[in-house]
This record gives C-alpha cells, sequence and structure tokens, in this order.
C-alpha cells in the first residue's frame, strides 16, 4: 500500500489522559482512535492488525472442529433471568436499553444464554453431539474503571468458542485440545514465549479453569510462576494451595501478566437451567456438558504492543505485522523504489511503502513508530547499483542486498 | 464440508409468527436463528452467504480507492449533540445505555458524527484529501415494528462508507464512481437484473439523492420505474414532479421494491457542525464536502431469498451461494462420493457434502430447501458408471456426466 493514499497521520504525542503505552503508541501511530475512555476504532493499519490476528484464531479454531457463527449483541431477558445472570446485583457489567415499547434488553458481555437456548433447536439426539460453535462478536462491558488502552475496554471484539458433549469424558478431551489450540495460537501470534498455562479455580464442575497469561511488568493481574513446569497459577489458587499443581513446588515467583485468553468447564449449570438434554443410545435423557473458551483478539493486539516495543514505537511480531516491510523512498531513489515496491507485491510480500513527498528522517521517524519488522530504504546511492538498505526493526545491523535477495530474507 | 458434521438442522416448519418469506425459508434451513423480534443471528451457512455478500461490496470499495477501518458501536452523545441528531425527538430510532456512573451514551445507528470528529485528527491541509473510508459495522436502530425478517431488523451488519472531498466537483466524480460500483456489487451478487437506480429526495445540498431498489412484490417501498431509462423514482420524487428526471417521461408504472443501497450528498452540512476544515494550496480555509454510501449485507440476503425461490426452498445466485454445489451420496454411492468429493475440492469448487445417514428423499428435501446452485447425486447406479447425475436447482433437467465435465460445468 502507497503511504500517500493512507489517510491516518502520526502524530508526535498523544493525549494526556492516557496512561498505558499499548494506547499511547497506538494512537501516535494511527492505528486506533479513542472514541471516549475505553471505546477505540481501528483506523486502516490497526484493523490489518486485528485482523491478522482473527484470521491466526479462526485457523486454529477451525482446526479443531469450530464452526463459525454469529449471534446477535441485543439480548432478551428471558434466558438470562433462567440462569440468574440477568440481575445487576448479580453481574454488574451489563449495559442494558430499552426498546421503544419500554420492553428492556441487554448488550450480551458473553453469550452462554443465548447459544445454549438456540442449541435447543439442533440438538436432540447423541447423534447431534458434540458440537463447537464459535464466532467473532463484539462484547459490551460496563467496566468502572478503564486506564489500560486496549487491554480493558467496554467495548471488544471477542472470540468465543462453546463446546456441547455427551460427557465429561468427551468434554475434556476437546477442552485438552482447546488447550493445545491456544497455546498454537500464541505462538503464531509472537506472544507464546511469554505466556503461560495459568491454573485458575474451576467453579462447581471442574477443580480448575485455565487463563493464558503473558508476563509482562504493565498487566492488571498477578500470577505465581512455576519454573520448573513452565505453568503459572493465579491469586484465587495461591490462596488455597500455595503451590504447583503439577509438580507441587512451593517456590512459586510472584510476576505480573495479562490475561489473553481463558478456557472454563461449565459442566451441566447453562444446559440444566435451559433444558439443553439428548437422548442416548439407550433412550435415556441427558443434560448436555459444556465449556466456554475466550479470546478478545485486541486486548491481544495492545499485549503484544506492550510486551513489544522501544522508546521510538512499535515492534510488530512478523506473525500479525500489518505490513511484512515498510519500503521508505528517499531523494534520488523514487523511481527505483517503484519498481522494487512492485517486484517485491509479485513476490507476494505486503509492503507498506511510503512515497510520500516528507523528509527522510520524517520517513525513519515514522518507520520506527509504526513498527514494521523490515525497514527498507532505496535512496539515490541504492538505486544506482540496484539494491537496497535493509534492517530489521529490532536489530542495528543495515545490510545492503540486492532485491533477489530481500525477498528471500523476508520470505525465510 | 460434511454435512455430518454441521450442527444446524432443517425443520417443515417457521416459527408462526413469521410473516415473511426470507424469514421463514432462513429459518426452516438453518441459516439463521431467531434471538427475538428483529434480531437474528446468523448460523454456519448463513454466516457464509453473508461474508460471501461482504467480500463483493470489499472488493468493489477497494477499487474505488476506500480504505477500511471499524468504528465503535458506544457513542458519545457530545457530537451529536453538535448537529442536533441526539434527541429523541429528532431521532427516533436511538437505542441509548448508561455507563455505570449515569452518563448516557448511545449505540450507533450511523456513523456521520463520530466519523467527521476523527477525521479532523487527520485531515488539514488539500493534500490529506479526498479520503474514502468504509468499514462493515453492526448498527442498532430501534424499529418501532419489524415483520420482514432480514429486511428490517433493530440490529445488523451495514457497510457504511463515508466520502471527504475538497470540492462539490470532486465529491460528484466520486459520487459517480460510488453509483457504478454499486451497480457492479449488485450484478455480483446477483440481483442486478431487478435493481434500479432510483431518485430519491436530496436535502439541502444537492437537488437528488440515489437509492438502489430491487423490484419485488413483497418489498416495503412504492418506486415508479421508467421502462425507457430503467431508473426509477422514490414517492417523494413522483410528488414533486411525476416524471422521469432522467427523460421527463411521465408513463411511470407503480411497482413495489426493496431498498438495497442508498448513496448521499452530505455537502457541509457535518464538516460545519463538526468543525472539519482544510487550508487549500492558497491558504484559505474550507469546510470538507461529504458524502455517505450504504449498503445492508443481510438485508440484501433477504432480498435475494425473496427473489430467488420455490416452494420447496431458496435457489441461491451462484455468487452468494454458501457452497457452489450440494453432494448427495444415495445407498451405494457411498465410497464413490467421496472420491467425487476430494475430486470437487482440489478442483476449487465449494461442495457441502450429504454424507449423512437419512433417506434419499430427505437429502432432495433439503438440498432443495437449502438451494445450492447446483445439486450432485452418486448413487449405486451412477457410482459403478463412474459418472455423476448433475441438476441445477432452477432448471428441471437431470444431466449423467463424467467428473471433469462436472468440474467443466460448474466453474462455467
Amino acid at each position: 500500500m502507497k503511504q500517500s493514499q493512507l489517510f491516518t497521520k502520526t502524530s508526535k504525542s498523544a493525549p494526556a489522559e492516557e496512561q498505558s503505552t499499548n494506547a499511547k503508541l497506538l494512537l501516535r501511530a494511527g492505528f486506533i482512535h479513542k472514541e471516549m475512555a475505553g471505546a477505540y476504532s481501528f483506523l486502516p493499519l490497526g484493523l490489518r492488525v486485528l485482523n491478522n490476528i482473527i484470521a491466526i484464531i479462526r485457523e486454529e479454531m477451525n482446526a479443531i472442529g469450530g464452526e463459525e457463527l454469529l449471534l446477535t449483541s441485543l439480548q432478551n431477558p428471558e434466558p438470562w433471568k433462567k440462569t440468574k445472570r440477568w440481575d445487576n446485583s448479580v453481574v454488574d457489567m451489563w449495559f442494558k436499553t430499552k426498546l421503544s415499547n419500554e420492553a428492556e434488553l441487554g448488550l450480551a458481555n458473553t453469550h452462554e444464554e443465548p447459544i445454549t437456548a438456540l442449541m435447543g433447536h439442533h440438538i436432540s439426539s447423541w447423534r447431534d453431539l458434540p458440537v463447537y460453535a464459535y464466532q467473532f462478536q463484539t462484547k459490551f462491558r460496563n467496566e468502572l474503571r478503564v486506564r489500560s488502552g486496549l487491554l480493558r475496554t467496554r467495548e471488544f471484539i471477542m472470540k468465543d468458542l462453546y463446546s456441547f458433549s455427551r460427557s465429561q469424558e468427551e468434554h475434556e478431551a476437546f477442552y485438552e485440545s482447546a488447550k493445545a489450540a491456544y497455546a498454537k495460537i500464541f505462538d503464531r501470534i509472537g506472544i507464546g514465549a511469554s505466556t503461560l498455562l495459568t491454573f485458575a479455580s474451576g467453579g462447581s464442575f471442574s477443580k480448575y479453569s485455565h487463563e493464558f497469561q503473558t508476563l509482562c511488568d504493565t498487566g492488571e493481574d498477578t500470577v505465581y510462576v512455576c519454573k520448573d513446569c513452565k505453568v503459572a497459577v493465579n491469586k484465587e489458587i495461591i490462596e488455597e494451595q500455595s503451590a504447583c499443581p503439577q509438580c507441587k513446588n512451593t517456590e512459586l515467583k510472584e510476576e505480573r501478566a495479562i490475561e489473553v485468553g481463558n478456557i472454563f468447564s461449565l459442566g451441566t449449570r447453562f444446559s440444566e437451567a435451559l433444558g439443553l438434554k439428548f437422548i442416548d443410545e439407550q433412550g435415556t435423557k441427558h443434560e448436555v456438558v459444556m465449556g466456554s473458551y475466550g479470546i478478545g483478539p485486541g486486548r491481544v493486539m495492545g499485549t503484544a504492543v506492550e510486551l513489544f516495543h522501544d522508546e521510538k514505537g512499535i515492534l510488530w511480531p512478523s506473525g500479525i505485522a500489518p505490513f511484512s516491510c515498510h519500503l521508505l523512498a528517499f531523494p534520488g531513489g523514487e523511481a527505483q523504489a517503484k519498481i522494487t515496491y512492485e517486484k517485491l507485491q509479485q513476490a507476494g510480500c505486503t509492503v507498506l511503502y511510503d512515497d510520500r513527498d516528507v523528509s527522510p528522517g520524517e520517513k525513519m521517524a515514522d518507520a520506527d513508530l509504526l513498527g514494521m519488522p523490515w525497514r527498507l530504504i532505496q535512496s539515490g546511492k541504492t538505486a544506482e547499483k540496484k539494491v537496497v538498505e535493509v534492517k530489521k526493526r529490532d536489530k542495528e545491523t543495515i545490510e545492503i542486498m540486492d532485491i533477489k535477495t530481500v525477498i528471500k530474507r523476508l520470505k525465510s
């Protein structure tokens, strides 16, 4: 994409009230726009990152048998009353609204109730199970405090998958495959090395639920890391047992972290309240065993910025970067830059091409702020020799190479 | 996709309160689920149709220079107060909600206000213009009555593009290119032949705005068609001038229609109220000239069903069908059907493969209801001869052909 055609501009400062690094950098780079506290719009470059994250999650959810659907935000109170989650004194983060006839509606903050009710229309026999259904859908949460940029917002896209199984065993097998899929997702996104499977309390239907916590000094959560097992436990668990649930190690290290995903065994809590049953091969009725599995792609994007930045700007991991490289045309190199741009695109590389009429200094500062994994400079000198100056965003080394070598390097 | 892995089931009847053909058929076929009056969830097959429509619109918006972004649903009242569109007595379809500190928020029913405010951060000079920004985003409209299935809902995805131009001339050139893009979109979706450019009243900044109206007996709108020009005028215009605006023909035919898109010249109404200005080459400040351009992919989906169905079910146009063909395995043909399924997929055809353990009659009835453009039957007889029985959904003719010929036919 030609940068001259991108409407967003970078800026030297972020709004004074922003405290978090992710919001400051993403706002300065023009990836997002602040509509109000806790609600950010995604501008073209930010939407590319968000869509890259979504594409990775979608592939891994499909790989474990997920079927994609799209539920509504507007919520009929009825199923929520049956599960006792409608009342604001129980769930304090509802946004509620009204039809013109004054009937009260909610804006979904999660979807266990409507999807359980929906499945009643499609599941009746053991033959209809298991079902794994997921969506990328906008959630609304009336958070009291929002000070962490994309890490905690009042409106955000969530990937939520719900599993419907015939038995606890069938459920547990899927739960394990979801756990593995989550690890793969965070690896592909580029935050896997800092992200730990974390034991959390499990509620009435299982001993544990699990969070995926990315270690990061600016995280809102506290976790306790077992160095031997490379897992963590959260605060609730440490208060109960103060040891690693896997190896019983009691020397756990307290660290700050960001919760980037969570998976829960729901047992029959929702299927019981909403009457979701199936008939087994012997003709006996059972309640369906459920699980839920969430990841917030926007929060993952914010987490990547918290982890990967320096004083000059963002360092996007290559799996989710808006473009694989940023090509800057310097004075005298404009004609050759056009050719380089076309060759890179023909080779299937995604390129942000800075063809703007601004100074080399401004282009380099913007390249550092925007954070593509590779920076390519086409100056008058390199143009003459039909080579390009190449630098990785996270390295100091500058190399000169021909376009074929550049393409090989970008694709490696 | 194997139909045995699809969780949705078809049903013989739709909820009694549904009056519209699109809702009845889409509910029976398991494409959508009714959450409440005017709010439908999209199930896997329905989401495939919706995404096919979205992909066509996105391609054509990108082709005329559109940059995709994603704005929030939650709305700060301030910009809406400045344009005098916050008060319920002026805009009666707001859904409003409150933060926990009682501050009032709105759920966007359109996005002129926030996008104009946003552009103030990125547009200041003539060099920054023109800008064409669009999104696929969920709108909320507190409609009084909703009785037309996907044609009028309280929550729906809308493609809304907003144009920002330096002058009326620059605006008009883009307005014409948007008009042409819309015609292309409706052609590619398969409803172009019934969809007419329709003159509507233009407000204070232009004589006309334009709707795209699909002629259909079950439409909510009335239009007046000029047979010579193949355009229409809407009710407002006929009351003013009772003639075709292009050829002055006064013999206009009254017809029912569904509005599937609309484009408006907004002039400086929003840029004036919200202070969106640019400095020209001579250093003079001007207000930005705006336009807005909407299509509802869900409504387009409902319209396609209203146009293309028979007593047995839906007939999807090939441009938006969930799969290009529906392959049914009949007794004795199961093994060969598997091979046919793989060959079709290898050739790049999208296939819904009915591998379920149900009767041929049930499979054929479902194929008619679900409405893929081609039905392929692999029976014991055709399996023996390594051929397939092929029928178009909208034709009676049954043909027998080998797999190579099938692939050629599907791709033609």
